[in-house]
């Protein structure tokens, strides 16, 4: 794993700033310290690290380097199609340059029964994209790279953006994710009911999605369900820089009263088992912030509806089927 | 427990906002909620409430506040001396009228081999302080509540803050502290060496805080001294509003760095095992953030300082005996 370190002292020596705050996943906060030591030692300066939880590019912390006085904010490994982002913060791409052959050759005898292949990964493995489609033309398969969209690089999907897969999912058989993330590799799944086959060249193993991708459909309309007779509805608003959605809130509680509901607004950073347990009295809760923290495999005691889940939840109250609930571009 | 809904109500009337945010500890959760649904019963406007933990008036939400666009922050519970806080917090008491002659009567035959006490409390039974002292001086006993101080009002004390007993500990032989809160009256008894009790009118009964204070006091040395010959040191920077010292932090980490050690610094909003085990090439934490995290029970691996307990260490490193750490009017 590298970061071209030319281009971000360049950077930092344009800026000539007091103090770096530096800001990224779990797993790159071994590779952030080094980066950290590093910019201390050329620039003599001190640098924070962020030790919050950081779930993605929607989790900025402009207001963190305000309140710090850091002119810069380096969020690191959550590449977008923009360098820079708010007035404080600059993308870090984190590239990973593992290859993906040995995989792939593997990989072949079972995904050949699909002629027609559509590629993607995140984003330490977007130099992969390529080489791999290459490969895989060359084993005679029709491969496709979705374009960009919106902060997505060609090819590249987020946790809950899956435009790049979404866009080309009737000219494919298939989707092969590149990576071993299985979170985004079912999200490229229930997003386009495709065939997904998820390569992990560091394991060297390919798991097909499908079995675990049902798994995760029914919870999700399950939880929908769940929620239909609830009386007492909280209505979460999350307060991350890139999760606070307070007009969708606003118009989902309106909705709820509407429908002879009760609906409290809460206002929370990090949306958690134990915090949601202390709201006893509610049946049901909502939550405007990240669409995967509904979608995923949490320890909730109470149906914790997502944006999606609850319009279908609003067409089910309307008499309608909520058939493909997670079949959307993004999961807003 | 009740609060003074008139004058809060006008309040709102006055400003005549388009969201309220509420605010307070868990204990008052449902207290709040019920203010909430009276607030939009009466205004019939949204309200907001804070579903994040919440330390203490230092705990405000202005931010949150801004960024929701709410007009008010009413912060319930932690009252101090002024009704208004930064540009929206608006502090708002909660009183609790329960009536401490009980168990009151019930300690006298303990209590009485002291002569002078000094009586305190939290915010919500500052009324009981009156009507205490009188009793006590029926019984005979010479009373003094110490004269309010920055936040502070008479006899009040904070998790922190200890300066209304520290203030008057050379007049007094023991301190009487209102209310079922163990974390503030070893607070109190930690800052000023005197013996304590604690009078909790609700189970009725009385507790010398001696041998727990002793235990405190022996952890908070311990930790000191765990963290003597650690090489790597991080340097916890709280983003709680009232918690945020960058200014401590850096100090310290030029400090530690002097010393030939170690140190980064880290941004943090709540100082949990969780986050720190990540950080897992750190021999020792200083933490500027509030000093109950580092004297409280805590199930941290690694030793977490605070500020106090740094600048013992530093002295320690300096050849002097860290004696008396606990014992100053404010933890900072």
């Amino acid at each position: 794993m590298s970061i071209d370190e030319k281009k971000l002292f360049d950077r930092i020596r344009s800026i000539n700033p007091k103090t770096i705050l530096l800001r990224g996943p779990e797993g790159y906060l071994n590779l952030i310290q080094r980066i950290a030591s590093k910019i201390e030692g050329q620039f003599n300066i001190p640098t924070i690290i962020s030790a919050d939880e950081c779930y993605g590019s929607c989790d900025t912390i402009e207001n963190d380097a305000l309140i710090l006085g850091a002119e810069i904010v380096l969020h690191v490994g959550h590449s977008i199609r923009t360098d820079n982002f708010g007035k404080r913060t600059i993308m870090i791409d984190v590239t990973d340059d593992i290859s993906f052959s040995r995989i792939i050759k593997k990989s072949i005898p079972i995904i050949k029964k699909y002629k027609r292949l559509g590629l993607c990964t995140i984003s330490q493995y977007l130099n992969a994209l390529q080489p791999s489609k290459k490969l895989f033309e060359e084993y005679g398969f029709d491969v496709i790279i979705g374009q960009g969209q919106g902060y997505l690089r060609d090819g590249q999907i987020f946790g809950c953006r899956f435009n790049t897969v979404f866009s080309i999912k009737g000219r494919i058989d298939a989707i092969i994710f590149l990576g071993q993330s299985r979170f985004h590799a079912l999200g490229a799944s229930l997003s386009t009911s495709l065939p997904t086959f998820m390569l992990d060249p560091y394991s060297n193993t390919f798991e097909n999605m499908q079995n675990e991708t049902e798994k995760w459909y029914k919870r999700a309309i399950l939880q929908i369900y769940k929620a239909i007779d609830a009386k007492k509805f909280g209505v979460l608003i999350g307060l991350k820089e890139g999760q606070m959605n307070i007009n969708t809130a606003l118009r989902i509680r309106e909705r709820l009263i509407n429908n002879g509901k009760n609906a409290q607004l809460f206002s929370i950073r990090e949306i958690s088992s134990n915090r949601l347990d202390m709201l006893s009295q509610f049946d049901a809760f909502i939550q405007t912030a990240c669409p995967r923290i509904s979608i995923d495999q949490r320890s909730f005691k109470k149906p914790v509806l997502s944006t999606l889940q609850t319009e279908a939840l609003f067409g089910i109250w309307d008499g309608l089927d909520p058939k493909s609930v997670l079949e959307k571009e993004t999961w807003f």
